[in-house]
């Protein structure tokens, strides 16, 4: 039976998560489930995006990747469901999806409306646990994505920005803040790399100049670094500190690599 | 092999809650556990209850729940099991299990005695490891309840604020702030939906009138709305916004329905 | 197949957790993961270390432990496997499985450098994901220790600080603050309860004695008791409140036993 991930804006504080995974393993008990996260800020869809955009393509294929980022729940906005070559993506049609989808090639888009699927009554707040947890499971348990809803011909998609060049430098911005502070670019290895001359140093907004290293120790205690993370792209770091805080970086800073 | 959930104010910087799922595995290595919180703030007996009863229901027949949110931890206390037409219930009898519990039919009730079970030396400050776990994990294998201790003819029960009516106005209270900054109310949907005629506002201490909807975002960007939650209690919400914080909202605070 | 339980630094706010526990479970779907702390606070291998140290015995035996506190990421820091006789260790030779592994029967230790194990391309920033999960999946899946790589004849061991006598007292320190706010000291248990005469009360920096006891609810309420806790050594506590916070204890506070 594939595995089921979750990715949230619900928090560990309360009993949502736990309640999404009631309905779930009230449709199979034999279902594996797997937290990405669910910590992404209340109502950010383009932090959740990114979270399963990071994270989605280790998992095992035919993986099943629940996304409940809804700050429309109850409103208009649909709820899908994207099967692509490699996975099954749920979620509500706000864009939460997109960025992994960009990575993906898509099969089948379906909207869930199948009624018969759903806990009953279906709260007006809480979708997560009364439709797309059972959905996901009667998935996992083998239930064709046709049987969920119609068809659709698309999905809504965020904006990603991408970096423009200049003047042989390259433009980016902050697009991730995690855990540790570091910030994370849209600026990608390649780019970075690939550059003729490679890229060396990054610029911030306020003029302060990074160099371009490898790992974080590379930097001595509390210094600050660029270097190529884990997604690929370039990220601003401090060692043994948090560079978000300490540089005062927010999603949306600019970055020029040069 | 019936599920066990965990619900626990031992946060999750530590290794407390690991520590229980530890003496578990070690009990029966195939079972299964969910977590539904572990942040229940410390000792915050009402609390666990309430994130117990909001979700417990949610699970598949037969799932243990094992409840510690335990102040009292090595004085005069009871653990026990309550087992029920539905669940069984593990926990301290401090009234954890009481908001739950009123919505079951008890079958039995029994004291744990039976140091046999439990995980052995017993410290004094760590009974969700030493000795709950255990038990849960026995139950969950197959031991009769019978085999845990004594049989008990009560357990304590936590009041259970009721809302009052007046003029044909309805007198509730903040019960619960959960993550997004809602406001859980122990007015419950069938008397603001069956009031005659039915509420269509709910007005806070200070004087502030808040439209009853259906969703969060009926409300304009950043205007409060209230609404039958996922609990189908009322609660108070502010669209995009965390309403506890910015309405200055508490647990206990008054709200009249009209 | 043995349980896997995991322990880092890297939050919950992020992915990269879920990320390790893909390439894990890309490696066999049937393992079985159980997370003892992700709250490490960042680059921390002495708390990491503790956190360790008071959980893994209460495993199964064959548990596979999984570390990854890894502020020297990408430099050149050895990761290792450590087999004792009753479990296996995995992480960066920087300490952090130090304290677990003083009271452990070594029996092998290996570095790690069969890249045929690892998710390629393998980042600079995130061996969890990359290097450190795969690995332990493999043996989980019963890989040899051998084939991970050579034999190494030591690794690092962090300071474990030793109460000190004088004058028929002791002296110790706090080595953990937990979620709580129970302040755990060095001073363990049988020291505090063979001296002769039993140690009956701890004297603070400040000259604040407090008196030793059994359980929390000894003291009265928001009164502070110093007692023998769940990892067997003598923490400070407050009952119904938080003792690091109101009595002003870091982890290095000299803390006296008399």
């Amino acid at each position: 039976m594939p595995l089921i991930t979750l990715t949230t804006d619900f928090g560990q504080a309360d009993w949502f998560v736990g309640s999404m995974k009631a309905t779930m393993l009230s449709v199979s008990s034999r279902l594996r489930m797997v937290d990405i996260t669910h910590s992404v800020p209340p109502g950010d869809v383009k932090a959740g995006a990114f979270a399963l955009f990071a994270s989605c393509r280790y998992f095992p294929s035919n993986t099943i990747h629940l996304v409940v980022v809804d700050p429309g729940v109850g409103s208009s906005r649909k709820p899908i469901v994207v099967k692509t070559s490699n996975f099954c993506f749920i979620g509500p049609d706000n864009g939460v999806l997109s960025y992994a989808l960009a990575e993906e090639e898509v099969e089948s888009i379906h909207s869930i409306e199948n009624a018969s699927l759903f806990v009953q009554p279906v709260s007006r707040t809480f979708h997560g646990r009364d439709l797309f947890a059972p959905v996901a499971a009667h998935l996992a348990k083998g239930l064709p994505v046709t049987e969920v809803g119609p068809a659709l011909s698309s999905f809504i998609q965020l904006d990603w920005t991408k970096p423009t060049s200049c003047d042989r430098k390259w433009l980016g911005e902050v697009v991730y803040i995690d855990h540790f502070g570091n910030a994370i670019t849209n600026l990608p290895a390649n780019l970075i790399e690939d550059s003729s001359p490679a890229a060396r140093e990054v610029m911030l907004a306020n003029g302060t100049r990074i160099p371009i290293g490898h790992y974080y120790q590379q930097a001595g205690a509390n210094q600050p670094i660029a270097l190529v993370g884990s997604t690929e792209y370039l990220e601003i770091a401090i060692n043994g500190g948090n560079a978000a805080k300490l540089l005062d970086l927010k999603v949306g800073a600019p970055i020029v690599a040069l």
